[in-house]
């Protein structure tokens, strides 16, 4: 079967979100083996002007749920950022995880010419389908998981590189 | 144009790997900048059991590279991992993309359902072509280049996330 925009993105998706559920249920394992307030790891981050432990997991649900939107070309669907303990972030993976996957593979085949455009505060940028998802929604979503298992593993949790990856 | 394994691949590869040189031309002008010595830069890590710096240029470089070699069919292609210095990092990135860029679309297309093998020491991993892109390739690319990129924010120096996601 030949590669498609779907296979690109809505299984890689899930795929990752599973991972990043899986790496935070292992964080807070670890927090509560070691007697460490969860709220410690949640409040780490990479450097001081990088985003804490929660941001970032909002940020990579962000990545696949606008991804999924903007490439089938439906309205935005809005999830405010409000978790603030280990649960309610891998509520939010789940919720993710199960909007994504309510996207049939047909309304997102052909979107490679799609034209999405993104709004900044500095104005906006207009992409492609194709460029936006290869070049903008997958680096993001995996530089968003990568700080996530970053900021555990820097506190010790036992993550090994195969959480990340999982099932291949 | 439909999505393809080689646009996939190798145009992606080449403006990640363009874009990590890009960063660690920054971190080597702040080196500078501020007189610390680049060897404190290369010797940085996330966490004490990850890999400093170098190592994840180095495992990024060969994601890209086995990559488009395993997808195409093609032997592997040796380079040592020798590089103790930001300019000898630039440069493995440089014969990389250089190598990835000599990969034609005819020899990376097709590829979806090609056999991939992967030898680790404690077995090996059976993967389809579009299983070893999209779930090992992309993310391992996507992990040890963010891992750089963190390293150096960690060590402040002023990279941005437009830095890690240059031109979409």
């Amino acid at each position: 079967m030949s590669l498609s925009m779907y296979q690109a993105s809505i299984p890689t998706f899930v795929r990752m979100l599973g991972n990043l559920s899986a790496i935070l249920d292992k964080g807070l394992a670890d927090a509560e083996a070691r007697k460490i307030d969860p709220a410690v790891f949640l409040a780490g981050r990479l450097a001081p002007d990088m985003h804490p432990l929660p941001r970032q997991v909002q940020i990579a649900c962000d990545m696949a749920k606008g991804g999924a939107a903007r490439l089938a070309g439906v309205l935005l669907h809005n999830m405010p950022d409000t978790e603030t303990t280990f649960e309610e972030l891998k509520a939010r993976i789940a919720k993710t995880v199960d909007y994504v996957k309510g996207f049939k593979a047909d309304q997102i085949d052909g979107s490679e010419e799609r034209e999405v455009i993104l709004k900044f505060p500095g104005g906006e940028m207009k992409l492609t389908g194709q460029q936006y998802l290869l070049g903008f929604v997958l680096p993001n979503l995996y530089f968003h998981a990568t700080a996530t298992y970053a900021i555990l593993r820097h506190n010790g949790v036992a993550v090994g590189k195969m959480d990340f990856i999982g099932q291949g």
